[in-house]
């Protein structure tokens, strides 16, 4: 009896979803678990999609304004006391500096030095607002040196228990924006203004849809006075926070004494902000659009566009190919995709074609041509697309595939955001019971116990009856939506009357 | 009577060359100290000369088949003690993580938890030679693994008691590339690649003349087998190493088992390199180019090529002369060079024309142009270069300068590049007796104690009594140049017989 076609990934989203996420990450060669506890290697493959998508949310961050800057690794003890809930909510996870040198321990070893015991222990930034806000204190005197527009782009330590690759990890790397301005008005617009740019790099680059809003008390950055987010979808109907821009209010400026002397030479305190996407946006890429055969990659931050692998038997087989590919690639070279020239390469290693074809599927590469001498001869290259099924191959005329490619990416671009549209739209449900609450948290098949629920809208009162309520199916809310309409409704968990509505789901 | 005319930066190169080089620094606003012992601050103008350094290099980095990664800030401290030079070399200025939490001290404050004190110490790497090799060696197996070709961007961290902006911080950040090779000529070409590649950066981009040299045994990187750096001088005389190429040969592929089965089978190890250039360099910038007026930028790595400054005096005036910058900034934006458009930008601040020329002077923006009333009448602007005096401005027709201005930035990064040889010219010379290399050294004028000597290069052997012989007047060995003719000549410090010679200079 023959077996169905076997995926390449195993095991299979449905079968063990968190286990294929590593299987993804594994067989595309992004990443790897280090030596060191929590750490993650970032691989070329999985680096250079980082790259794509710093290059392009860099130059959104500078179409607005802000300008780069880099502040320290350290952030001195005393800093982090400042802020009272900022100390709370990262005291638990700071990794401490607390000697300068190593010296001999006498048995071949080494050991920190005790005579290189700092006065004050350092930390690693897990954050920067306390740092930051330290030197725009200095900065600020009068309200012409607002407002400060500053993001870096840095490596940060959160000390994690629980770490997965790209989600999780104790170091990860990050952009951090923190600016100060003389009003509120103008605080709430930036928080505000950066939300869209998030959502846009999601939606336009990553192909994936995002609702933004506001978080409630509860999951607020530590200090803030309001957070923003973009919540994303994952194929396991779970969602993820894929970035945050905080309100902060008056909050830091007064626990740093960033202060300014307004028009009528009146001391205030400044108004800042604060907000920041990371290499889990790497994680969300991976969950929204890899299937069971491997990384699928959105052609606007896919490393390469184009992969050309020629086929021939023998040395004389491979000179025709080859001139072939030349022209193949010369075609490519003038071709142009989102802006600039399209990103192709030849594999010309001396591996079995189908295995070949195999690595670049698993790698994500949204095109793939084969040449062979039956192609030469018939003046076609043999193209896939990674979003359609693997043995799904067609040929098109040279002249044709190179004057089209750039409108296929676009297409391939196109198709993933719809799916992945369509698989939110096809999982959120507008929930105004507790029971159908309950059902839909409840995994429908026990052989897929990774597959939850979605997202639920729901009508809400923010308080500790919603929140017991939830928290026993491990449902959390992930945001009052931006731009919901108010409507009159009662809240599926208190029985009170409301007109505010928040998105359920387990989240990462 | 008339005083002679002050310069912008005050103390001058002459006057007292380490706090005029922190002047610079300070009036151009590229970079602060921080709160934290040690580390520097770098501003927007600082970090956007590092982002236009970062962005060519790594361009020349890919064009010669190097991918980037990404791995662990932490190197757990037994990876350490493996490569023993590496430890001793290291070991010093470690900073070692203890603890991954904080706890409240009982008295408001807070303190390393002792309950979430790490088994084993985590160092903050100082270079990544041991945590990269401890991969290597899972990712190579076959010769067909090999070469492995990276680089990563990073930040570092070296303990240092006496730190200088740029030149020498606790943190810093850099580049550091790490290859593994299945032979000794192929990692030995691999380190001399990268070398010309420094090389060419340093003289094409920073304007700034190198030798390219092997260092001696006792300026070598710990652990390596052969040490290659360039070498420029700043307007100080002394010497700055820019940059760093190491052969490792076998030594951190034994301590790290990086090994592979060659092509008949048998288990070989594998042969390494490292290499590095960090945010030094753009303190070796500012050394070479900036004079008494402040920084002066080479336009390859200027984050912009040309201001433009609108004068007037009433809403009527400002009319007519914004509309003629509109042109201007038209023409500016069709111009090229470099292979990519003019970056310039207009300052129409609220400011004395005469202090706002000033700033731009000290941050060392190559082109200045004032555009007034009288310039829009007779269809001028007027232009002032950076490679030139302050006052030295003229009327140029608006046409002719937009067609003019990338052939006027060659001129200006070629002149930048010229004087700065011909410094270099002036202030070395071929020395070969003990006298004169002492005369050398010692300080011409009482009243210019920080200008030294320059390069003395001697035939010369490396010995002790060498190292003695510089040692009190702390000159040190530069480095014996990859591209000198052998020729016959005696030891300046031993008499003995000699075929090599070096350059000897004081150093950062």
């Amino acid at each position: 009896m023959a077996k169905p076609p076997k995926s390449a990934i195993s095991p299979t989203r449905e079968e063990d979803y968190p286990e294929w996420y590593q299987q993804v990450i594994k067989a595309a060669d992004l990443a790897e678990v280090s030596p060191v506890r929590g750490c993650m290697v970032i691989k070329p493959w999985g680096w250079a999609i980082w790259e794509n998508m710093q290059r392009v949310l860099d130059g959104m961050f500078k179409a607005t304004g802000h300008e780069n800057a880099y502040f320290p690794l350290f952030i001195p003890l005393g800093f982090l006391e400042k802020e009272a809930q900022h100390v709370e909510g990262f005291a638990k996870e700071c990794a401490v500096v607390t000697h300068h040198r190593l010296e001999s321990d006498g048995e071949g070893g080494l050991r920190p030095a005790p005579s290189a015991k700092l006065e004050e222990p350092l930390i690693i930034r897990p954050t920067s607002e306390t740092i930051i806000g330290s030197l725009y204190a200095k900065w600020v005197q009068s309200y012409r040196d607002l407002p400060i527009l500053i993001n870096q782009w840095a490596n940060v330590v959160r000390w994690e228990l629980r770490t997965r690759m790209f989600l999780r990890t104790t170091e990860f790397l990050w952009q951090e924006g923190h600016t100060a301005h003389a009003t509120r008005e103008e605080a709430i617009d930036e928080t505000l203004k950066i939300l869209d740019i998030y959502a846009d790099f999601a939606e336009s680059y990553m192909a994936m849809p995002v609702i933004k809003g506001e978080k409630t008390a509860e999951e607020r950055f530590p200090g803030a006075v309001s957070t923003y987010a973009i919540e994303a979808m994952m194929q396991d109907r779970k969602a993820l926070q894929a970035g945050t821009s905080h309100f902060l209010g008056q909050n830091f400026a007064r626990a740093q004494e960033i202060k300014f002397q307004d028009e009528t030479g009146t001391e205030q305190l400044a108004w800042t902000t604060s907000w920041g996407v990371s290499t889990r946006l790497v994680g969300g890429l991976i969950m929204t659009h890899a299937d069971d055969d491997g990384l699928v990659l959105p052609p606007r931050l896919a490393p390469k566009h184009v992969v050309i692998m020629p086929i021939y038997r023998d040395a004389d087989e491979r000179r025709t190919v080859m001139e072939f590919v030349g022209k193949l690639e010369h075609g490519l070279g003038l071709a142009k995709y989102d802006g600039s020239t399209v990103r192709y390469f030849v594999d010309d290693r001396d591996l079995r074609g189908g295995e070949k074809a195999w690595q670049h599927i698993k790698k994500g590469v949204p095109i793939r041509v084969e040449v062979g001498p039956r192609d030469v001869a018939a003046g076609t290259v043999f193209v896939g697309r990674r979003d359609k099924g693997p043995k799904e191959k067609s040929p098109v005329p040279l002249e044709a595939f190179t004057a089209r490619v750039g409108e296929m990416l676009e297409e391939i671009q196109s198709n993933l955001f719809l799916r992945a549209r369509a698989l939110r739209d096809a999982n959120t449900r507008e929930i105004t019971s507790l029971d159908a609450f309950r059902a839909f948290f409840t995994p429908e098949r026990e052989e897929s116990p990774e597959i939850h629920g979605g997202f639920a809208v729901c009508p809400f009162v923010e308080c500790e009856e919603t929140l017991a309520a939830i928290r026993d199916l491990k449902v959390t809310i992930r945001c009052v939506p931006v731009d919901q309409q108010p409507s009159e409704g009662r809240c599926v968990f208190t029985g009170q009357k409301t007109d505010k509505t928040a998105v359920f789901a387990k989240a990462y």
